[in-house]
């Protein structure tokens, strides 16, 4: 018989768009005038922290290296901020997130701060189509 | 002729308290009231962000893992938050932050949140002396 399986939480799923799926995890954008922003969601049912996931966290950490170079190629930002935080969603997910030191909030983070502007709904279809081609040329999905 | 050497940045030395040394990464502890919280910075040259560690992601993940683990052991928490930001000091450190649904700024992020109230001096000694005692168990460092 089979166990239940991972789904993506429904709060996430309302959040962001899917760019799609890596060897371990789901990859997300959320939609930010300002912060280019993707998410990973590590499909291991019952994840919650990083401590969770045991041996898949080195996985999930070439993930984020692969990530966070496509997001910094493609916007030529100043650096990447990743966190995973989950006080208010319990499903694991890490957050990558571009960060200018033009954009509006530089130096401080972004986590938490809501609702940001957002960008019109064309631009951020390109942005996650731009996205999902730079990670599918690094051959991790 | 010997390169130039890994070193605390100044800024990271003057806002912590030192635990000790691990395989990779200088743990150290910042002195809150309420959010018991440790830094881990790999002892890599030049390492600004996740991406810039290549391989040596992957023991980082395991020290995150076990300092985790110790820090959820010792404070009862119901959570970790964990975040790479560097936005103010460009040198590559991982917070690692014990919250729970009682503390004052829950669920926000408290990352950005500055200044937080500080513990006694004695409680924080004795907190650093805790976590030294049992992350040296894990037998990481």
């Amino acid at each position: 018989m089979l166990g239940p399986e991972w789904s993506l939480h429904p709060q996430l799923a309302v959040d962001t768009a899917l760019v799609g799926d890596l060897a371990l995890s789901r990859l997300l954008a959320i939609n930010t005038a300002h912060y280019p922003w993707l998410v990973l969601v590590p499909r291991r049912l019952g994840a919650v922290e990083l401590a969770d996931l045991g041996s898949d966290a080195f996985p999930l950490m070439a993930e984020i290296g692969v990530v966070s170079l496509a997001l910094k190629d493609l916007t030529g930002c100043d650096t990447i901020n990743v966190a995973a935080i989950g006080n208010v969603v319990p499903q694991l997910h890490i957050h990558v997130v571009a960060r200018r030191q033009s954009d509006p909030l530089w130096p401080k983070p972004i986590f938490g701060i809501a609702p940001l502007p957002r960008a019109a709904e064309a631009d951020f279809a390109r942005f996650v189509a731009k996205v999902k081609k730079k990670v599918a040329a690094a051959d991790v999905a």
